[in-house]
């Protein structure tokens, strides 16, 4: 049953708080509107578009800074990050990233998203991946934009390695995830 | 000790046959003389240069040729391919390819070459990957060549799911190692 518009709204908030790059067409399918019904919706709320999200967050001085390699080398744009803790990414899947055929993202870009958020997440000079441990789990189109979340889980038996954590999502819903595991010149200090 | 020059010869064309895209930097360190001595030793036994075997195992026509997606989509240069058995390719690390600190080849190219090469290898209309477990074992330098070698595991329950384990190597260093679980549209013949 469609919910009311009251509801509606109430649950949009809830939706865009938790979600925060939940796009309109998702929404709109979400609750089974048309898009201009949500973008009513956010204008009476003053939500601002996802465009301006985004941006407010990037906006945001990072906590953080990446020290394991230049920022422009990492693959998507880095909108959080606390050095040993946890990291987010966007990466906007452009025709560059997709199979001519099909248009479905290619594996390697995902992972490049992944795993350099890993490696901007370790708080050393230098951090090299050893090895990784990843699943693909839902397909990902042209247009969609991934937000890859990174956790650091240390392990105490060797503080030279570190474990990072890697979920990403489009929507809700997860498209890729990821154990890595890499090597650090120093020690972790947690 | 080091050997005889005609030890030497010997033993050098040996190496060639079975790792052809040994570089003569390589060679020479694995002699432990003087890359002019190598390539005296070439110029004898009639072997030609590296970019030489290079572009005759690529002019080669392919046995097979690559299904699942347009050639150019494949990361590396094929030079072998027997669809849903066994496929090599070979990528030149160029400046693109590493981290600017330390010229360090970037992982998601290693994997970029491996994965599209699973792909590649595919008797389907169809390939995508579902996951892989992969390792990083020697760190790879700019002007480095790596070569990797797909070879299709088939599993007999599932017809639609193919294993196809990628081995990567310069000259005969394993480099990465990485086993990929592949969709497939159709279910393999084999």
């Amino acid at each position: 049953m469609r919910k009311s518009k009251k509801e509606r709204q109430v649950l949009l908030q809830e939706t865009i708080a938790s979600t925060p790059f939940i796009t309109d067409e998702e929404l709109a399918e979400k609750f089974q509107v048309s898009i201009q019904t949500i973008r009513l919706d956010r204008l009476e709320l003053s939500i601002p578009e996802l465009r301006e999200r985004i941006k407010h967050v990037a906006e945001k001085k990072l906590d953080d800074e990446v020290k394991s390699l230049p920022i422009d080398e990492v693959i998507g744009e880095i909108i959080d990050l606390q050095l040993d803790e946890s990291a987010i990414s966007i990466l906007e899947i452009n025709k560059e990233h997709v199979f001519s055929r099909n248009q479905i993202a290619r594996g390697h870009h995902l992972f490049a998203q992944a795993n350099s958020l890993a490696v901007a997440v370790i708080n050393d000079e230098l951090a090299l991946t050893a090895k990784a441990n990843i699943r693909f789990t839902r397909q990902v189109k042209e247009t969609e934009r991934v937000v890859a979340k990174a956790r650091v889980e240390q392990t105490d038996s060797d503080k030279r390695r570190t474990t990072v954590e890697v979920n990403s999502y489009v929507g809700s819903e997860l498209v890729f995830s990821g154990v890595f595991d890499m090597y650090r010149s120093n020690p972790t200090q947690r």
